[in-house]
This record gives structure tokens, C-alpha cells and sequence, in this order.
């Protein structure tokens, strides 16, 4: 399997469900891990470290990636103010590669101190590595799963992205929106929010159920129209949500932290098929 | 058309191609707007206003954006610690909605300034209003678009997704990747690059093409596996691209700032249509 030696990849072991048929099967996931990118600036005498940001990506091309979002985000004007890039801080274990890159920028530049102070990037992730980032979770997370609760048929769950799709009521005339759709263990419907970012779907899907009295979420499912990167999953943890499913695939991260935290994480839900990346026991399947 | 009312939806007039016949008609985008969410806390004598993020959202359950928002991030730990959410700045002209969102917590919740300090969501955007982010491109970018330069005929768009997938060596493994490919005149690719997030695609691609000395890309033409939004649109401007080709839909706000640029914006490019927001002077279609 040449993919597996693509660093942007990653083998699982996974059940694959059609209809009412299970498989054990292995399958390979995008890898999604945090990259912080730091700059170094000014002259020598009062040379400065300043963290810019903190994004999920795909290891490969990390260089690209750092020297692309400094140029398109206006802190340098040209390729030629960067002398060197180099990372700075090895993750300790299983993985080779790093997750902190230097940027030193030429002794002459000058960084637009408002530029700095602006937001960029969300990060409920730590810079360091996705497992830091898996572990920073806990901090934050004020329930725990029920560990087998609830069951849900697979019959249910096969009927669920058509529902979905029934009640957006913008999606199907723009097809713009992501949607984010909270269900009980019967497949019924209670709440759906949509929007042009993946992560707002989810917000505003949760600050509803907030507002109604309903967190944690300990009996329901999220579903989401697109992928499952980290964030939502971190999201739904913080909802109190025991199973997490995706129309899309799931993120290597996204996969590790649903094991860590015994949540029930299904990726590919559409046609009558779908992947069950952690959590099976929440899923009766004949 | 009862899509019309809906405040997350505008309609626009565009070109839809299908094979080498084309028809002006008019199609409806999800709308794409920034909003920040401050926060007001600590007790009376010491009350302070935070701006904690930008968001690009779709207009429309914005209360329960900024509640799940504060909720998921560990801001706040329950929906009784907001006592009053309201808009504190309306935009001037053209949309009744407002964009910036104050959240008052109650004055005994203690906000983690550590929490604080973290960067929440990219913003090459303005809180404000999309026409003040569009405005505030301005200002960044080096590059302006030659009127009518390059031309490509259809022919050769209806092909461009096709190059991509095929030379995409992750993609059809994972189905768990965004793909961002650089093309010239021609439909040859010069680049291409995958990631999990979208906007790191697209900043892998350029910084890749700004190591090589291609930037401005001022005869070329990128192309993106998803949607386009602003931040994608502002990207490609910042390399001084000409064309942004979408397999997905674009954004109310990446439409608004292709116009503003004089950008050939495409969307839904695949199976041998796609539809034309902006600059069809680029696009050879008989």
C-alpha cells in the first residue's frame, strides 16, 4: 500500500458498515496535526520571537505553508525578507515530524505591530503536537460520556443525512452552507443550523441547545454536512455529544481524539454506508 | 422565489456555461459577512470590553454563534453567566444587520486571560462590515489585474478538475482533502497542493510559487476542490491570480470582492459546467 508511506496519510483499523453488513476493514486518514508558526524580528540587539499562529494542517510542504500565510496575511511583502526557517521544537514521541516552525526574517523588517495583535487562526489546539492538543482538551471538558449511551441503530443512521438534507432549507438552493444537525437516538430532528463556515454551524448548533437548558448533550448525535476536523470534535466534547458523525471524512486527529475521550466517531455517512472510526459500541448494526 | 427572504441568501446575476452554450441568469449565494464577538467583564468599577474573535458567518442565529462560540472555547461554563448579548455597532448602509456582537457576562465570571491571549479565527477581515474587508484589501495588496488578461476558453476549464483529481495522490485515497492546483493559460498544472484545511492549500500553493518567483501569478489561474470564500478570494488577489475557479460554491462576500477587483471568479466548475460571478472578459466561451 504505497499510501501508507505518505506523510500526509495515516492507517486505521475501522469497521465499514453497507446497510446491515459489518467489516473489519483498514482504512487510511488524512493527517491533521498543529503547526505554530513563529517570527523572529528585528536587528540582532533587540531580536524578537513572536508566535503568529497556530493551524491544523497536513504535514508536507510546511515551508510553503508558513512563507504562503506570511505573504498572504501582508507580515512580509516578498520571499527574500525570510533568511531562514527551521523548527524549533521536536515533538517528543511517535512522530517524526515537528510542529513549531522559526521564521527569521531579514534584520531590516519591519513587523506591523498591528498586524500582530490581529486574531488569526482559531486554535483550540496547542502548537506542539496533536496529542498536547488531545490532552488540553481534558482541561477544558466538563462532562464525561456515558460509555455505551445510547444505541443507535444503523438503519437510523442511514436514514439521517437525508433528513438533514430535507430540512435545509438553504442548502439545496446554494449548495453554500454546511450544516450541523443535532439528533436524538430515534433519528429524530430537533435542531439545525447552517453557515458558510463549518465551525459556526456547530456554534450556533450548540449555543441553541445551550439556550434551551439541553447541555450535555449525553443521548444525542451531531451531524455534520461536511468533514470532521479536530474542532468539531473538540466541539461536540465540550457539548457533552457522545457520537459525532460526518457526511465527509474524519481527520487522523479528529479519529485519536474520539478513541481518547470514548466517543463514537462515523465518518463517510451517506448511500447507505458509512465508517465507524471509534466508539462501535454506541451502534447496533444487525 | 422565497429563497429571496431568506437573510442568509443573495441573489446575484451570473453566466451559467454548460458545455460551449452560455445563459445569463440568476442564482442565489450563501451570504458570508464577518461578525466579532466582544465580550464586557470583571465588576462595575473595573468593567472592560474584550474583542475575542472575527468569524466569517452566515448572518442569522448570531446570539447562539457567540453563546456556543464562548461555550466551546472554555470562555464560559454555562449559558447563565451571559446576562445581555446585543449589537453595539450598526453597519452604515446596504444591510440591516449588524456585525459586531457584545456579550456582557455577569460580573463575577472570571475571564481566563490565558484564553485571551490565544488567537481565535483567521481574520484577513474586518469586524465591521464585508465591505470595510473588502476595502481593507486594498491596502495590501501589491498587485493590480491586467483587465483582460489571460483568456482561456471553456474547452479548457471543463478539464481543469479532471487534471486535478487525477494528479491528486491523496485525495482519492482519503476523500479527506482540500486541493488547490495552479494552472497557466493553457490548462497546464504548475502546482498543486492538498491539506486539510483549505485556506493551508491555498497557502502552501503560493508560498511554494513565491519560493519559485512566480509571484505576481498574473497569467495564471487557481483552482480550489471546495468553495471559495473571502479568505480564499483575498489570498489569490494577494498573489496577484486572476482567476479563482471553484469546483465548489462561492461566498455572498468572495463574489462581492472579485467584483471589487476586477477578479474572474467560477464557480461549481464540474461534469462540464460551471457558473460565472465575475470577470467573464477572461473567460473565451464559443
Amino acid at each position: 500500500m504505497p499510501a501508507h508511506h505518505h506523510s500526509g496519510l495515516k492507517t486505521c483499523d475501522i469497521t465499514r458498515v453497507s446497510g446491515t453488513k459489518a467489516e473489519a476493514v483498514s482504512d487510511v486518514l488524512a493527517v491533521e496535526e498543529p503547526l505554530e508558526i513563529q517570527v523572529a524580528c528585528g536587528p540582532a540587539s533587540t531580536r524578537r520571537r513572536h508566535s503568529i499562529a497556530v493551524t491544523m494542517r497536513t504535514p508536507g510542504h510546511d515551508f510553503d505553508l508558513a512563507l504562503g500565510f506570511l505573504f498572504t496575511e501582508s507580515i512580509i511583502a516578498r520571499a527574500e525578507e525570510v533568511t531562514l526557517m527551521r523548527y524549533i521544537q521536536q515533538t517528543s514521541e511517535e512522530t517524526a515530524s515537528s510542529n513549531v516552525l522559526l521564521v527569521e526574517l531579514r534584520p531590516d523588517v519591519h513587523l506591523n505591530e498591528q498586524l500582530l495583535s490581529r486574531h488569526f487562526y482559531t486554535t483550540s489546539s496547542c502548537g506542539v503536537c496533536g496529542k498536547a492538543s488531545i490532552d488540553l482538551v481534558n482541561l477544558h471538558t466538563c462532562f464525561s460520556l456515558l460509555p455505551a449511551e445510547p444505541v443507535i441503530p444503523a438503519d437510523v443512521l442511514h436514514h439521517l443525512p437525508q433528513v438533514l438534507s430535507e430540512q435545509q432549507d438553504v442548502f439545496s438552493h446554494t449548495g453554500g452552507l454546511h450544516a450541523a444537525g443535532l439528533f436524538n437516538a430515534e433519528g429524530r430532528l430537533l435542531l439545525l443550523r447552517e453557515d458558510v463556515g463549518r465551525h459556526n454551524a456547530v456554534d450556533k448548533l450548540i449555543g441553541a441547545a445551550l439556550q434551551q437548558g439541553w447541555v450535555p448533550l449525553s443521548h444525542h448525535l451531531l451531524l455534520v454536512s461536511g468533514r470532521a476536523g479536530f474542532e468539531l470534535g473538540q466541539k461536540a466534547l465540550m457539548a457533552g455529544i457522545p457520537i459525532l458523525a460526518a457526511v465527509g471524512a474524519p481527520s487522523s486527529l479528529c479519529a485519536e481524539l474520539a478513541d481518547a475521550y470514548g466517543m463514537t466517531l462515523i465518518g463517510f455517512l451517506r448511500n447507505g454506508r458509512f465508517n465507524v472510526y471509534s466508539g462501535q459500541q454506541r451502534i447496533r448494526i444487525a
